[in-house]
């Protein structure tokens, strides 16, 4: 017989009662009925119900097992009876009467509880990481995650992509976030840096003459704590393409990640066809270019009503600016003065000076509006609003006014807190789209000029023709993102794979030939060798794990993270070097300010 | 039509003459046959020859292109006469004359060629490796090595083991080499380590109620450039297991690797049932604990027949040393004086006082000894040992004196040589073989202590009691390597998970309790809540690859190496810090001593 089991902890069934059997595993819970003593049996698979009775040569070693020892039980199948069984167990139909128990491991007092899951302190649970990654809900999590990065990868394998690793140890990169350094002892006084993305490599790879090419890739980011991104290492669904246009990404990724979606959404309705959506409609329409399309408030521009008006706030915001607009956020079901107030109010916690609103009710035969900027506005004004944004009695509507670009997150927060409010959002759904044409350029209005929008890799579309002649603020990028009930969780580009584009365009941003040799070297001296057009994504294997487990914390989709303070519990790092470590890389430590 | 393609170049057929295509690549190879141009076209998949002729609108961009410019053809498909189909070409019985040439990007002059794979300066090489990968081999053995992790990542899917990343910044490890070290920002003063490997996590992975866990993982050792490893990172294919015993490890992942290899092999034979061999037999046997068995010479003692001897550099040696032996390598076919005395030359290279030796031809009716050694032992002696390793006429020994501890490296290598210059190793198949029982400590001549002999996390067979009780020297351990021809591909071992028992072990080479709480907290803690009994091993990937597609050298089976000297010229890695990064980092360089 095996030395430690016959069968798993999820395995056995009514056909196997009669049988002698051997089980491994936790001792999750103990129990005394009345003499008996139940074992719940525990291990990566399940769990099986042990029943030590007194008269059984097992039960002095029962009496001494206590939670979270590991042990060995050989025993006899039998069936439960029938009050007894289970149906929430997979092995509910059946208990193993103890013969033997062997005591493979014991286990000292717990400082958190495996069994039955309370909220314990985050820094108990990370250093105790081994305790708490028993607990179901964390289990069944990684577990979870293990399953998406294989299915990710089964269906680029099915689309024709091959799975390449690129160096882990290799130049800063672009990317724009800060890079951890590692220090050469071979070259002493220069860094290797960790990857922030492969997004130098992939490109390369198909220079090379590969065509289709993926990781899930291992990506380093030196950040300051934030609540959406672990210290650290996080990984990406990372893909390149050659000879391809955007079309063609987008054909190619939608099948692979709505299918992801579908195996692991456990039956909620995952989008069809992802709408594409340009980047200045999402903003005009959701205030954000990562839309929840499960909130099916649509903005529109009602500035026309409000032009000449009575109400003069706006109507003077509209007079003296020619870029100001007014936009409205029509919130179905939201037509009561007692919720309009809470939306000001709840604006001008946001630093608002408020949010003007019109609810409408029934008066008699008339559906009529009601609230401030109705009355100011007169009646016919109030009509015409309802009848564009195709309200009705119960319903409300709310209004920014200003320049767009100042005032679109606020409205696009709006938008969200109003379809929050109102239960408008279904969330057991995933509404997936794509955001199209972002712009190439932006305004840096902190230092005056004009800056790359999202990534300076990216083809501009119109490519050398619409550099050299048009407004750079007018120009749209071929770059793409995909989102999901409101997170971005992919984003890529058709590549700028033409030397001379590659050099205008950064001269726009006021870089010269020599920094881009300089700072993208590799990737520049490629180009000139002949470059096949190519383009790709990276997708956040987290972020898309996270909403498919109904996650609201990395933590709880990472097997061994570190805290926000980017520290490693568990391992005790990072630690001090040794002297000979320091001396062998020919670092000092400079003097250290004591923080906090 | 699409933009760039209506086939790969390596999908055309004879079904398809008529058509009208488009295809994109790379310009491989330029030939003008009469006026006639003929452009073999590459892309990732293949390759397809173009046809412009004189009369076709596309014959003066034909003209134009170079090697490894990008373009895009549009032209007919059309059957190439009997003459010119290449059966060696998967496209090889078409071609497509053009009608239309673009040029995608055009190459400036090569620092490399493409076409033909001459040698190449490596360093040249690893600057352009863009073009480089773009060469055959390279490339086919680029896409062999994804497709090899792939199959591995297969059937450990269908062997029931889940794949787990674990985190790459992390902790010191105790793996015995030099970690890469990354300084932390925001606990100044303070760094990270790459792993050395994951071996500590994927204990931990056990510990934390998983069963099966694999990875294929990168792994980081600083370590001075050795002609075997790559400087920086390489992958192991790692994994555990829990419940389990040595035997259980070995049959699950044997059919593993066996299938491995099988799937790759190219129709060489793969040995079917790996042979379990004792390290202590295959040092006697081989003279190596990574023996090839490819090579059919197998050592055997044969000091009595020397003991009291004519020969009395060895009868002297076995009398003043008890214990000292003598070792036979039987060299079948290598029965001349000439064969032997190159192998005495080759022995004094190696900085031995020579190789003794007898070889046996045919006297008459009588096979004889011949050469020194047999003069001086006589022959009755002589044709004993003759009778003892089954030899014949045609054929020699060797025979090597002393300790065996001392001359055992050098007996392996005789016992190479020999195989080797007689052609008695079959290069063409793939011998695979375990190794098992391990000594758990070794004697440190250096430090005159006792060591661990592999590594510190194994369980000694016999348990805490062989620790309390035996010659630490003759404890086996539970661990084991896989060998193929002459490799070790893999390691791994039964854990020690009792923390008792842990401790001991430590003890026993001068380490005590608060030293092994300190270096191996996170596991030694573990180990106190209920560990399950465990192993697992790790197999080097690199090394796999290049046994299956026959490269010499890893730089041939990695995408983007580092050169030897642990510097990338493609992306030029390491470099300089700024200022600000060294600021941040609160870390300031060295005075530098100049290199060379």
């Amino acid at each position: 017989m095996h030395r430690y089991r016959s069968h798993t902890c999820a395995q056995l069934r009514k056909a196997d009662v009669g049988q002698s059997v051997r089980l491994s595993g936790w001792v999750h819970r103990v129990r005394d009925h009345g003499g008996l003593l139940f074992i719940d049996l525990r291990d990566h698979y399940g769990l099986t119900q042990i029943v030590a009775d007194p008269d059984s040569p097992a039960f002095k070693a029962a009496e001494t097992v206590r939670g979270e020892w590991v042990i060995r039980v050989d025993g006899e199948v039998k069936a439960r009876t029938e009050e007894a069984v289970n149906p929430n167990l997979q092995t509910g139909d059946i208990e193993v009467f103890a013969q033997e128990i062997e005591v493979l491991s014991a286990a000292k007092e717990l400082p958190l509880p495996v069994f039955g899951e309370p909220d314990y302190p985050e820094d108990i649970r990370l250093k105790y990481r081994f305790l708490d990654l028993r607990r179901e809900t964390l289990h069944k999590n990684i577990v979870q995650r293990t399953r998406i990065i294989a299915e990710m990868r089964r269906r680029m394998g099915e689309a024709g992509f091959t799975e390449f690793s690129t160096p882990i140890l290799t130049a800063s990169s672009p990317e724009g976030a800060r890079d951890f350094l590692v220090p050469s002892r071979i070259h002493p006084g220069t860094f290797y840096a960790l990857p922030q993305a492969p997004q130098q490599y992939k490109q390369l790879i198909m220079v090379s003459g590969f065509d289709r090419y993926f990781q899930i890739a291992p990506c380093f980011r030196d950040e300051d704590p934030r609540a959406d991104r672990l210290p650290g290492e996080f990984y990406q669904l990372d893909l390149e393409m050659s000879f391809v246009e955007q079309d063609e990404v987008l054909a190619t990724m939608e099948p692979v990640m709505r299918g992801v979606f579908e195996t692991f959404a456990d039956g909620k309705p995952v989008t069809q066809k992802f709408p594409r959506i340009a980047y200045d409609e999402a903003m005009r329409k959701y205030g954000s270019d990562k839309p929840d399309l499960r909130n099916p408030i649509e903005m529109q521009e009602v500035s026309e009503h409000y032009r000449g008006s009575g109400f003069k706030v706006f109507a003077n915001i509209l007079a003296n600016d020619p870029k100001a607009e007014v936009w409205a956020i029509p919130a179905r079901t939201g037509g009561s003065r007692a919720f309009c107030d809470r939306m000001n109010s709840w604006a001008q916690g946001e630093g608002q000076p408020g949010l003007g609103y019109i609810f409408w009710r029934k008066e008699g035969d008339k559906i009529e509006g009601a609230g401030p900027v109705a009355k100011n506005i007169g009646e016919e004004r109030t009509e015409a609003i309802r009848q564009q944004l195709g309200l009705s009695e119960g319903d409300a509507a709310f209004f920014v006014a200003g320049d767009p670009k100042k005032f679109v997150a606020f409205a696009g927060a709006a938008r969200t807190r109003a379809g929050e409010e109102l239960n408008l959002v279904d969330r057991d759904r995933f509404e997936l789209c794509w955001i199209v044409d972002f712009p190439f350029y932006e305004w840096n209005e902190d230092e005056k000029r004009i800056d790359f929008g999202h990534n300076p890799f990216s083809m501009p579309q119109g490519g050398i023709d619409a550099l050299n002649g048009s407004d750079p603020l007018s120009i749209k990028a071929f770059q793409y993102d995909m989102v999901c009930n409101g997170f971005e969780i992919a984003s890529g580009g058709i590549r700028n794979h033409l030397p001379e584009t590659m050099v205008k365009a950064f001269e726009i941003v006021g870089l010269d030939r020599q920094t881009v040799e300089e700072r993208f070297g590799g990737l520049y001296r490629a180009f000139q060798y002949g470059a096949p057009p190519h383009g790709g994504m990276a997708a956040g294997v987290d972020r898309v794990v996270m909403l498919l487990v109904g996650a609201k914390n990395l933590r709880e989709i990472t097997m061994f993270p570190m805290n926000q303070q980017a520290y490693d519990l568990l391992m005790n790092a990072p630690s001090e070097a040794t002297a000979q470590q320091l001396r062998e890389l020919s670092l000092r430590v400079a003097a250290v300010k004591k923080e906090g």
